[in-house]
């Protein structure tokens, strides 16, 4: 440590007296209503999680329009949490086919904009054509289109599906649009077992895409696929596959030859597949600023009745929920400290289905600051976020820009992980376990699924630290440190959530 | 395919038109509400369910008044949907002796006629005999009976019951009364292991009853009788047994003799005991007319207050909740089509203790029509169920009449099941498994129980179908098929999930 | 039986006569809600529980100020129900570090006085000193300490607390202070394994400390300790000794060498230290008799708003939640028998935090009694708790004083559990399972803490059993009895829960 790094701490020192009053709250409240409930992730004790690293994917297959990576969901960290990581990058005018899975899901869109549908049984076709149509379409009574509606998202969105209920994305921009699924396997939701399943109604999906978890539990640990009773060739198809064809055709009153195509037998083009034409769906026009001015209506409507709405469990249905949230626009930050990064949390206060689903999410930004002093003397200032313990969650992040370095501490006290992470990676802080993570040159911006649907943290240090709950003296005692200094532990730190950086980091 | 076969198609065509407008609608509601808590039904992943078969029952049992018989718990269906499935046979003056379980139960009462009364803990004895008495039965101060309330019960009720609650069933009808019991052993109100167990307050239950889940795992899937340490002429017995007999006596204030008689030793009447005398219980004597008119008068009163009552869990108490529903009542039946058949659900709006057990259920009757046309053409017209996945919960059908062919495909197109089903038979359709049912000659009708209070299907084909909600550009490039032929997947057929036969089925 | 005995029973049954309508009535209602969400706890239907045994603590280490006491966690009764017990004595001026772990807890105090303090994530610091301070400590401006509050505790109080949490205890008065601690390891709030899982914020716990659980079963079931890669010189730390110095001193805004003091790496005191000075803590100086009366108040507020409070899930927060309450106290009794005992129950009811934990608590006090008559003859004569079953929770019970005869009886009617127990063991009565207690010459004092917030009991005898419910004509059917034998079995026993000694039995 030269002389210019005594200098930056000085100057830093002065910009920190004046940021740190400059920040929002973050009280998060604790409710009393039961836990979520959850399955506990593990048979036979066996998540001891004495090492995690991170993950990138580790399978990788080719669609028409499109690839699918999967984050390996034998990986310690993810079994255990009870959720598998899926990437979708869907191209120009791709349509990722309609399916429906055994787990509620949170997507992040990671890049890019299209459109996602979903289909909620029991539910109005409330979106309706009235466009004048090709004059050959027009018979048999049916001129115009209708169907449930059709939401816009684009990058920064979080998406959220209850089990069992069938959705598609298509890709309607110039960039490709990049989807990170987490499929919570470990949700009550899921009656069957821990792969994760996905039904599609069109395609004929790749071997490569089915869970291996399921497999890798028989073979006591050993990652081979698993072997249906068809043998090798045998292929992974759309669910009208396995019916007889007379019987669709009979339930759809349609021909024979139609319900064939039901079954796309000889379709190679995967589970992402490129439209002939550009897709245009029925729905209002809007442009974006009246989008986001008409969410923010239908949110404080959805929250102004909530107590009724959500908490009763009659009444409402989901057939006009929200199932879409922003993570990415500051002005809808939770928590904002300049000299620091801001944070976005989603939960069911925001996103009233989550209550329902049982799992949030947080997008953190940690900035990192070049600051240049008399135009020659440049000190790197990282950001760091509080060390703490998730309290009623596991965290899994998906590293979205930058790197960082993260260290995460178990009960005994053993570092578990300590490791430069970047973009695209994954990792998983257990439950309780102690985490700090700090910004890399770059900054740092990662996006956190968490299996609460309130899942909150204990921070150690800062402004709302779990030390400033304790008396002095008994850290004093416990630490065998002077009043004086149990007085520094609780205080010095003056900062919620993310820290800017200190006198005595290293810069 | 010959002429009289045209004619068929043409001329039901022509009913068809008239009665595709005649059916109720089914709209179900999603909740928002956390979904039903639900233990993971495998360990190890084991649930693939790659191929499922109907079951008959695999053990059976006589009693003095009747017999018991067990659909083999071990069966991979019943094993990861966490439902074991048992069928009393009760003759004429039979009683089956009151005992509890660690699961909760849904009785359906198959065919007959007869009482059944449940011990609820805490409750008062509300039913108060003025009847005289047998002038020798005056003393001790005791000249009329007390207990709580006994039921009516009737061929198409249900009963429910939660765990741990006692509970006995009388046969008061000519013919024989058969119950079918659907014992939720994964259901979260049972906190001990996966097998079911009967804890009978008296007689001595035959020791094939016991569950042999429980030893079958251990075994390593090996079917062999529990061996508890007592060795092979271990009967199993009543719970008083296993008290000392000095306590009970001290316990009940009685003398040891007649402590003694609680522990029933030499009893070989088995579990189902014929009645000395017919049996006669304190009650108001209605008419058949009387106890609906008031039944539902009852219903609707719990359901005006169901927002207080069944939400908040404090006020209310199980003790005058109602514990039967009907579901073979025409009149109440919650969609109807003449030209397909009636379906009834059963779930926490009719019968609000189903929210706090946590499961539901659903009879449905599909037809069979021979048609004649011009006094000497028959043609044979099966109805079918519109092929749909559960979304929320698995479904375990037994078939009470007719029989039908059944379909159901797991998530990579595999058919899983493709049988001819008969009454008397089990199936499993696990939880989000597509599957289509059709009738056989003689109509088809199963009644199915359901693992979530709330169950839903996601119809396939139909005025609700999945299709609907889907646009037509999106299903014409999923399936390679023109807007024209979208167009014909969307609408073509417009009843609601019972469907009428088809032009294009088989006839 | 010689003469002195019958003369015991004759002028037993007089005084019989006069208290058995000086009882309180324990009608225990049931809650229309569903049923606490649990784990199951057995991996591969291993729970027969054939054989229970009375545990005394199996490992013991001591600490600087008092030691700590751990019941085998692999005992099955302890895996079944997914419980662990342990139990600290701590010295005079004796601190239990601050820690946290993965499972919610209930702390009954079995011995002493003392403190306890909880760290509430995101909670006001709402307890403020303005005492003078030393005059050296005043600088920085820090004047005064801070922090959550901090409660006084006594022999008999339980304490509540969620998982993930933070606490510590500290002794203040002249005897140890004794804690039983109940670690709900199969609460669905626990989201990692069965192990539980101790997260200390300060010292250097013994590595004997460590749940033993997860070892023992990845070595199929042999209790070896856990192997963690350090080998067998590693220690189990507190939290903060797995992160970077220079982390802590950044996140803390400290110098490194007050960081390393966090580690605490070079302490030996273990969990329990002792304080340098008495402690003293910033609060309101009240009575016992103010306290009570406070507390009292608190209890009657919470109760009077909880409709609102603890059911919407959304408003109310931890941070004014009470976390304690008195079991001992007479006059707070549930049921009250001057010639059997009393019944001290803890729900949610009064402590509305448990409807959140989802577990609650009971303690019993059977009476002995020596009655003597005419100056020299007498009569031992104990009081009993009825035959019953637990409805829907395991209950852990723990011997506070004296001794007494337990009877448990399984399914089958096989006892499972005869044995008289005594002070500091503990025994599980498995839910459904029937259980009968006695009290020995010196009385008999249990704690029993049981998974479910609103557990619930069937009596078997008395005046709310099960026979009580149960028509007179199906008992006589049911143990070939007569109609007048029906009737003594229901009614020769009028009081409830807790029976004085019977004219039958041993004397």
């Amino acid at each position: 440590m030269a002389s210019p790094t005594m200098l930056c701490v000085t100057l830093g020192l002065l910009v920190l007296v004046q940021s740190c009053f400059a920040q929002l709250e973050q009280m998060p409240r604790q409710q009393f209503r039961p836990e979520r409930q959850r399955e506990m992730r593990s048979q036979q004790n066996e998540c001891q999680l004495e090492r995690i690293t991170a993950q990138e994917p580790s399978r990788r297959f080719e669609s028409e329009a499109g690839f699918t990576e999967i984050f390996n969901e034998n990986d310690e960290q993810f079994r255990c949490a009870g959720v598998a990581v899926l990437r979708h990058t869907i191209q120009q005018r791709g349509l990722l086919l309609p399916s429906y899975s055994n787990t509620p899901k949170l997507v992040y869109v990671e890049q890019g904009r299209g459109f996602h549908g979903a289909a909620f049984p029991g539910c109005p076709e409330t979106f309706q054509s009235s466009r004048s149509q090709a004059a050959g379409e027009q018979h048999r009574g049916f001129s115009r289109d209708e169907h449930q509606k059709v939401r816009q998202i684009r990058e920064g969105d979080v998406v959220a599906l209850p089990a069992g209920v069938a959705d598609w994305f298509y890709n309607e921009g110039n960039t490709p649009l990049v989807l990170v699924q987490f499929l919570d396997t470990g949700n009550a939701a899921n009656q069957l077992d821990q792969d994760f399943r996905k039904f599609f109604l069109a395609g004929n999906p790749q071997r490569e895409f089915q869970s291996q978890r399921g497999q890798f539990e028989r073979e006591g640990g050993r990652s081979l696929r698993r072997q249906t009773p068809g043998g090798p060739q045998q292929t992974y198809r759309n669910v009208f596959s396995g019916f007889d064809e007379q019987f669709l055709a009979e339930a759809f009153n349609i021909d024979t030859q139609l319900a064939s195509r039901l079954r796309n037998e000889d379709d190679r083009r995967g589970i992402i597949v490129r439209a002939e034409h550009e897709l245009r769906f029925v729905g209002p026009q809007f442009s974006r600023e009246e989008s986001e001015a008409l969410e923010r209506e239908e949110s404080e409507r959805e929250r102004g009745s909530r107590g009724g709405r959500f908490m009763n469990g009659f009444e409402e249905t989901f057939c006009s929920a929200r199932l879409r949230h922003n993570m990415n626009d500051p002005s809808g930050a939770d928590l904002f400290n300049p000299r620091a990064g801001r944070l976005k949390t989603v939960n069911s206060f925001d996103l009233p289905i989550l209550r329902f689903l049982q799992f949030s999410a947080k997008k953190v930004f940690l900035y990192r600051y070049n600051t240049e002093f008399f135009g020659f003397l440049t000190c790197n200032q990282n950001a760091m976020m509080t060390p703490n313990w998730n309290k009623n969650a596991h965290s899994i992040c998906y590293v979205t820009r930058g790197s960082g370095r993260v260290q995460i501490v178990s009960d005994n006290g053993q570092t578990v992980f300590d490791q430069e992470v970047r973009q695209g990676q994954v990792f998983t802080v257990p439950q309780n376990f102690a985490v700090v993570k700090r910004a890399g040159d770059e900054g740092f911006e990662y996006f956190s699924f968490k299996t609460n649907d309130h899942a909150e943290i204990n921070q150690l240090a800062g402004r709302v630290s779990v030390f400033r709950a304790i008396p002095e003296e008994v850290l004093s005692n416990a630490f065998q440190i002077s009043r004086e200094e149990a007085r520094r532990l609780k205080f010095n730190r003056e900062e919620v959530t993310l820290f800017s950086p200190s006198q005595f980091g290293r810069v």
